[in-house]
């Protein structure tokens, strides 16, 4: 049988041929008027998509650069920082934190468990010289949502600011970097932004620029101030063909507007856990989110070769779990470019792909869960 | 809801990214070795593909153009030529007849049935002196499939010549020119080779070749002797870079090998019809073929209203009838660049859409029905 592709993993995601025929373009240099004015609209553009009138920084680097550059700017020798560690991404603050030299405290929970902010308050309250809390909005290992929103209501009354890794669940969960007072949004474009990836996102409040400022950090292609003093231009060679892509992508975001994304996420994410509930199929996370369903692999199915098999035989790619979860969890994107049929044709390979591997299920039934969502929908 | 499109009608039909990134290749010019080596591989190919050891000529026009060179070649003033009408592209043969003046008997049958060879059978015996006889593979227009290999039994015994108009049908059904007699094949390439459209491929026997070189019919673009004489070299200007694109869907059919499509294409249609008979509706065709499947519009069903809502609201492009079949059937296809997964999209669609337009039908119940059979072919 032909084998197209359905990425379905949270990250990279499918990119829609206009935004790849962008990348296609002339090479055109980067210290002139023309490409400026491009850079310009894209950047505009984001700060719309991260809700907020700070201005957003481009990085040439995968999400993890944005990671490594909101630590490098905050927080360095000696100083008091709180991570939130739920899973791989949570991991990686702790890691960057320790690389830097922090005087770092983790809340350390069970992988697909949320942190509940009072656990946050707790520690702020008992250490009012914390200087910074990082989290994720959505934890890409589980599938797990942290309860951002009433983290940041806590941490905005203290000294301390909040970053937060939004690479996976900016756009496909609701984030709104001013309202709600999250001082530094990290994210990366191979997610909800539909993009290759190559470009990593990120903004500062003013609360944290003061931080930035002061920062004693050893830091020179990861430092903010370089970037701020001629925003929108970039410091340093930007990815020029990628911000192509990049304001493609942004126009093509806006005209959806921010909450008919977070909208198509949540139908997608809603018509997702329908079909996999009627499988008889059980959610890990604990508070399962928009950007990725996971599912816990059923006995007697190898959760390692199933993905492989969908993969290499039919041509989607679902994730499966990383480090002690290898084997034991399907990870389904809903992420970026997707309708909802993309959702159909995720399920049905689902359906299909189960019973050939020894479980027991009707063929149908998921698809039927899923449609039955999208007709009370409307959409 | 984001909108991705999905075109199942029977051509055009969804090209390849490989085969589109072909058309962006630089344009060179069509004089030189480097090009008539490009062609001269696509040439090649398409004999393959044809099942033929003949000349495979390229034209720069759709099908219909084809068509016409194959009449304009073969009969003109009084000849006395057999066409069969059975739909909208058999009807075309009669008027492409009558334009060049022949002596045409058309056998008319009802829309969706199929020619019984004892029908050719008698018409020759009782016409011995018949020049050609005018038919078709796939009758797009219904769905239908002609019995070709029973028919060119019968012809290739006459002083008659067999031309088919394979147009939708190469490749989703079995052909083979060569080992059954057939003596003219004509196609375009926006079917089941994947391409978009602008070429029509042809062929002729000797026995057709000889009839060509006597034909005193006008014409110049379409004269066959001209492609000829220079073959795989085009007489006039070639549609260089959809010729790139050729030589690439042909080296790709190749891969696949013709039995390989024809046995892609059988799964893709018993898996469509079964869906289709699951959900309780009727295919329209008397001998559905594995190019697409017509459906009977159930009644209180607006057949036109719901083949424009599947495609403007959620971008699943059907075919909806012609001429007086307008609104009364639905053609899905499943040719060309098709995985059993656009099937599931198409069903899915098909579902969803007709319970909108209040048809009673539960949900996934056509998706079941084509994921057993998807199942059980171990596709």
């Amino acid at each position: 049988m032909l084998r197209k592709n359905y990425l379905m993993a949270p990250g990279p995601t499918p990119v829609p041929i206009d935004i790849l025929l962008e990348g296609a373009k002339d090479t055109i240099h980067h210290r002139t008027p023309q490409y400026l004015a491009i850079q310009k609209k894209a950047a505009e553009g984001t700060q719309y998509l991260f809700q907020t009138s700070q201005p957003v920084f481009m990085l040439s680097s995968s999400g993890t650069g944005a990671m490594e550059a909101a630590v490098a700017n905050i927080a360095g020798n000696g100083d008091k920082v709180l991570s939130i560690n739920a899973g791989k991404f949570g991991e990686r603050w702790g890691d960057l934190c320790r690389v830097y030299g922090t005087d770092l405290t983790e809340i350390k929970l069970e992988w697909g468990t949320y942190v509940r902010p009072e656990q946050i308050k707790e520690f702020l309250d008992n250490n009012p010289d914390t200087k910074a809390v990082f989290t994720t909005l959505s934890e890409t290992s589980t599938g797990t949502v942290h309860p951002i929103k009433e983290i940041a209501d806590i941490v905005k009354n203290t000294n301390a600011v909040l970053v937060v890794d939004c690479i996976s669940g900016i756009l496909a969960e609701p984030i709104k970097m001013d309202e709600w007072g999250v001082d530094v949004i990290v994210t990366g474009v191979q997610k909800g932004f539909m993009m290759p990836p190559g470009i990593a996102l990120l903004s500062f409040s003013e609360k944290a620029m003061e931080l930035v400022k002061e920062c004693k950090n050893p830091r020179y292609y990861f430092d903010i101030r370089k970037y701020a003093k001629g925003h929108p231009d970039s410091p340093f060679t930007p990815a020029i063909n990628l911000v192509y892509q990049l304001t493609k992508a942004v126009e093509m975001l806006q005209a959806e507007t921010i909450e008919g994304l977070w909208e198509r996420h949540r139908i997608l994410g809603d018509a997702t856990r329908a079909a996999v509930k009627a499988m008889g199929l059980e959610i890990f996370a604990e508070k399962p989110g928009n950007v990725l369903t996971s599912i816990k692999v059923p006995e007697n199915v190898d959760g390692k070769k199933i993905i492989s098999f969908l993969r290499d035989e039919w041509g989607v790619t679902f994730a499966g779990g990383q480090d002690h979860l290898k084997g034991k969890i399907i990870r389904i994107a809903h992420l970026g470019y997707m309708s909802k049929f993309d959702v159909i044709v995720g399920i049905s390979a689902l359906e299909m792909g189960l019973k050939k591997f020894g479980y027991d299920i009707e063929m149908g039934v998921g698809v039927k869960a899923a449609e039955e969502v999208f007709n009370k929908e409307g959409v």
